[in-house]
């Protein structure tokens, strides 16, 4: 059988199906398993590469019902029963999607270049490059008080958990990090700038954890802007309606596009591209194909099973069984997702926590964030390391990951330069 | 007064002038000063980026006669005394160049695409990405045992102290770190090559020294090729007069080319494009420059000061003396390398040690290396996790910065992709 995808989906069910009578193909085009809830922390330069990716193949080294692969599956065929992929064509019994989504621009490809989503370790690294230059550039090359005041100014776009995420922490690395690091700028000047479309952050929390939220984040020094849709975004600034902020930093955390590998199933699909799995997240008339994770949608009592890490690990289980279950002739069990409350973290010692009839929020909401989130982090090295940075962290307001990689500032600026 | 280069001599100069009389601007045109001794650890996955360079103008926070600027030097003009840079231009009284050297291809600049050198960050983490990748495509993509042979071989290019070093932890990469994680393939056949234009490696060591290193390297696994000139790299191998090496991944560890900065002072430059400065380090006739660290060349007592941290450090205590002497109308005194002694690392337990009348090689030789490395690595916290993740390492034959990040593999190969 062949698993598309390494991420939370993929993993747990090539793990779930170590003592299954089935030899697993993993294709992944990436060669590590991303720990994604913790991405904000690279992105904010809080936290390592390394620190929350592991190497797929070293986490399934001694199963050795698995070989993985490194390979971009271009194509599914469910008639001939074959995956396509850089690495060659791989025939199936059982075929697991589990490739995930990314982000949309709502149509405006054309913004992606200005506004930078946060999915991969790239995307994190380039977003760690962005913020940290902004702070340099305001330092060394802004000719006007507004231009400098347009390096200093943080637009976040969308008011979910990874909007909040990185609002929060950019307002800490902001005002407290690197606040006495420079000698012309103040960054604790700086304008962190969270837009929401609708009228509350964290619009899938209650109305009360929502506004607890917002408290938080300005509490932290960010400002909330609900009700404020995006109309444009260019090299100089976003649009909101009549609107304009000068910024020229940009973050994108808003929209949902499912992988593209969902329409080659020939399954239906929803408005975000996500395929419409049956009761037991086998894709409608092919019983042999199943979608796990983002990339599926389910209705559940009236509402969809959310894209959340947890989902996506108890679909991966639930899927090994049912192909044990199909392997040795007894009937498949319908998925039913088991809700074990939601965590949002916003910054230092704020987070919201829905825990079914306990709503949290503050310092125990983020306490409980933290160390469920360093608990199910892969590896015990990981852990130990990722309990050390934050430890180091918090006790210093520093953060450990401040580099600028990739490509540096730009050669000599088109305007003649000024005399120092 | 303005320092150009934040390594060990610019950012050393800075340090050292912090209770001098002096305003000081100090250009670089990356963020951050890289502990370039540990920079192969981050090329074979052992150490995280973060882990060997620090912020500059963290480092030099709390020193107020300092303003730190990310910035690109483009020009010197010595007659003007200005400084031209991405940031502006800036007037200097003194001036310290320690812009440093990279690798050179001795004139076959065609080379660089297929073999990369090993100077910054970037450097380091896509000569990580190609070595990882190389087992990758050898598990899933190749179509015969003569193209898996060529992923699985790697030449290094050069004897000198970077080169083995590189050599020494592939071979323990591939024969340890990885020997288990694949399916196809064997890591432990792989073939790590370390070839050597003259007759010895390591040849700024004795020669006993040499012969107990390369004894060494082949203890590891390397095949060590002296006497072997390279007439020619190309995307599948390396010639050697010849011999034909078919290889996939060849990585560049010869040749120094002064940084380009050299020029601009209109100072005699020997081959290599390094500034042949005073016995005070300063530019023949502008005793109001000094060029210090690698970009420098000064004979002493014969022979060359060398190109190592130490001496950098040296130069720069030593030059921030002379500009307060000079300061004070006091006279300036002429640079003596004091030699404390040269390590060269090669592997596990394995390195060669020259403390003047005392020779060491293998465990003993590695241990004293190890100390001194951490101990002056920058920071208390890099000590500890570099530390920590050496321990990890050391004890599990694991290598933590497993990530193939950039450029993923290619999408579809050219030829029709085989059935698996």
């Amino acid at each position: 059988m062949v698993i598309v995808g390494g991420g939370f989906g993929g993993l747990y069910a090539a793990k779930a199906l170590r003592h299954a009578p089935v030899r697993i193909t993993l294709l992944d085009r990436k060669n590590h398993h991303l720990f994604q809830p913790l991405l904000y922390q690279v992105a904010t330069a809080g936290l390592n590469p390394a620190e929350i990716a592991a190497p797929i193949r070293r986490v399934l080294r001694d199963q050795r019902n698995v070989r993985v692969l490194l390979a971009e599956v271009t194509g599914v065929d469910p008639k001939q029963r074959t995956v396509t992929s850089s690495a060659g064509t791989f025939g199936y019994d059982y075929l697991i999607v589990a490739t995930g989504a990314s982000h949309s621009y709502f149509g405006h490809e054309e913004w992606a270049a200005m506004a930078p989503g946060l999915k991969s370790l790239e995307d994190a690294l380039e977003i760690r490059r962005r913020v940290l230059l902004a702070f340099e550039k305001a330092e060394c090359c802004a000719p006007s008080q507004e231009e400098r005041a347009a390096w200093l100014t943080f637009v976040i776009v969308g008011g979910g958990p990874t909007g909040v995420e990185l609002a929060g922490t950019l307002a800490e690395v902001a005002h407290h990090t690197v606040a006495n690091d420079f000698r012309v700028i103040d960054p604790t000047a700086a304008r962190i700038v969270l837009v929401e479309g609708i009228d509350r952050v964290l619009p899938t929390y209650s109305a009360l954890l929502s506004a607890r939220a917002e408290r938080q984040l300005q509490r932290l020094g960010v400002e909330v802007r609900t009700n404020a849709r995006v109309t444009g975004i260019d090299a100089q600034g976003v649009q909101i309606g009549e609107e304009r902020i000068a910024a020229k930093t940009v973050l994108w955390a808003a929209g949902v596009k499912a992988s593209p590998l969902g329409q080659a199933l020939g399954a239906p699909l929803d408005r975000a591209g996500r395929v419409k799995v049956s009761p037991d997240l086998s894709v409608p008339g092919h019983p042999e194909i199943f979608v796990i994770g983002d990339l599926a949608v389910l209705e559940q009592d009236g509402s969809p099973v959310p894209g959340l890490a947890p989902a996506a690990i108890q679909e991966a289980r639930h899927t090994a069984k049912n192909i044990v279950r199909s392997i040795q002739g007894e009937e498949r069990r319908p998925f039913r997702y088991l809700d074990k409350g939601t965590l949002a973290t916003i910054g230092r010692n704020a987070a919201v926590a829905d825990l079914g009839r306990l709503e949290l929020s503050g310092f125990v909401a983020w306490l409980a964030w933290l160390l469920i989130h360093v608990f199910f982090l892969i590896g015990f090295r990981n852990r130990l390391l990722v309990l050390f940075d934050w430890a180091f962290s918090y006790l210093t307001y520093e953060r450990s990951a401040r580099l600028i990689t990739g490509d540096g500032p730009k050669a000599a600026p088109a305007e003649p330069a000024p005399r120092r």
